[in-house]
């Protein structure tokens, strides 16, 4: 799998078009920000958590984005019904694991959502995905790090086990499928200062993976973008306040020519 | 109705002046940032959706705000008490039916709402109030758009019906009431990518509304200070990350030469 | 107990090098601005409500945070259960009690809590903490305030009474440890136009709590920092949506000049 600031740019511009709707059923904490990231870069993004009508909201969407960041009993059970929905529709399920390891009941969760229905694509950082696939894995929280080498091992296992695309993002993010991995080298140290970047990370994902159906290269992309945006972001921001407006702008804004210029691999 | 730049500024004043508490049951995207509206304009916003604190937050409330956005049964159930507080008090209730139209959901609870509490305004994109009225109705999401005619068709019906104001709102906003409609044209074409900026409209008609018994010359001077401020916000604003922090100075400093100078009717 | 520039950015360096995990319970209003502030001081936060999974969170955290800006029964429930790990585990808890005295589930709910579990930091506006220990006490709301000398013996009482810290913020933050009281008169008037930066104080409580066992000076250097981080905002900043993002940028960029040319006391 080979990608180019033109392929990039390719789904960019049909994300503006044709604006896919993405469902999210997602944590409290990055609602505003990720629905401003996914609406900057063109796309629609709704968020409806309830049981009664997450079926409804997956039937209409262009993909469905699951992250367990503030779980609960009420809001799994929702997950669970949209993730089949999803299936029985074949649209992309793009899933982010938010601080699986760090409780008995995240770790549990997520393990049961990628077998109840399998996901299009997972997002995490390593610690997480690593803790999505073994036993006795522990993280500290959202934040976590951990060697690269372990946890794109992990992405591989789960990549093979579950046939489906694995993202594992920090400073290089390694993008995993069942035959492949790039990698993708853009970024800034900042991003991690500003919550919920890798939650948009995995937004971002579902709506390329709407417009994409090579989920592979909809995740690198995805990921490519994210970088780029906050590169230019970073540009002129003394701090993280200004980064996570500056990388909204910088979504909206975004040329053929910025990914160009910008594009690491 | 006639509405100018002084009468308008005279309810911003009014709200600077008294501070009106605004109960907000509302969603969770939105709670943050129009919490900040509703300072910056001058208002005391609370946000409570708790059962069996619901009462008495209505209780000592200028008004209350009722946001289906991302709903679920209890916050339905609360929606309706505080609803009920609300009319026995006599203060203004103002309604947002978010995503009407597009699950079975919000169309029901949306419609129920309506019927056990008459609400004192509506405000919603033209599918919105095309679908809180008709039945067959679908719509794609949040920020769906529809015909204006027809949409203002559906608000004068809703209108009459219920004997409230409705404003459907979009490039031109239209504010309906029983015997009459006034059109204001302020706005930037950049404000629907901010999420939550049709929100705000929605509790900023709820702090006008505490302060103005006109229903509809308060709802429609809240749409003239929500399109001015965006027109303010988005003057430097490169993309709408900061056309949403620009929007929220554009409230707090609003003066009345702003208003006077950008008007449009 | 007197507080110095020195002793301030001492703190801020331990939790810059230590990153302490704070575990919040927190309203949905300020989880995502609350995040940031604790990331850009330089703390690690996380945001866990389910009963299945509060105490294998607090079991890891350096501190925990309860705020009771959005109750609910299934969070209060969650809030003792934490509560009580944190106890048993010796790690400070902050507590945030927003809006007491507007209701009665409110009040009820705060009373019980700092029974069940004596916080080490309570902070609050002066109604909140005025209405915390008096019967009979209403306030308007989340941004009340009071008589400054009513709310310091309201806080010498429950600073007696629980063996705890309480910090009264407002254009003075008083700091009431059990036998000594510190004044911080840093801060800026736009500051409380900003929804939930009352909620930030609290959080930054945690953070330095995690990494000071004298609470009482943990206290009044959250209070220091975040006084001096709102006057650096505020100075480049047109109005509160600006001073907001600012805030971040100067938490993340603070340094010992900063504070030594700022701290007043």
């Amino acid at each position: 799998m080979t990608i180019n600031p033109a392929s990039i740019f390719k789904d960019v511009e049909a994300i503006r078009k044709n604006a896919p709707l993405v469902h999210n059923i997602t944590n409290y904490v990055v609602m505003n920000t990720t629905a401003n990231a996914l609406l900057a870069i063109g796309a629609s993004p709704v968020m409806a958590h309830a049981l009664p009508e997450v079926e409804d909201m997956a039937a209409i969407a262009g993909a469905l984005v699951i992250n367990i960041g503030t779980l609960s009993d009420a809001w799994i059970e929702s997950m669970f019904k949209a993730a089949q929905k999803a299936t029985s529709r074949n649209i992309p399920i793009v899933l982010d694991p938010v601080g699986v390891g760090a409780t008995q009941y995240r770790t549990r969760t997520a393990r049961e959502l990628i077998r109840a229905a399998a996901p299009s694509i997972i997002r995490g950082n390593g610690s997480e995905i690593m803790a999505l696939c073994e036993e006795g894995q522990t993280t500290r929280g959202v934040d976590s790090t951990s060697g690269s080498d372990q946890a794109v091992e992990a992405a591989q296992a789960l990549s093979r086990d579950l046939n489906c695309v694995v993202c594992v993002t920090g400073a290089i993010d390694y993008i995993v499928s069942q035959k492949d991995m790039v990698q993708v080298k853009n970024g800034h140290p900042m991003m991690p200062r500003v919550t919920g970047l890798g939650c948009t990370a995995t937004a971002l994902c579902g709506a390329f993976a709407a417009v994409n159906p090579d989920y592979g290269r909809a995740a690198a992309h995805a990921m490519a973008v994210m970088g780029i945006a906050g590169e230019m972001a970073a540009k002129h921001a003394p701090g993280p306040g200004t980064l996570q407006v500056n990388f909204i702008d910088s979504l909206y804004r975004l040329s053929e020519t910025d990914i160009t210029e910008r594009f690491k691999i």
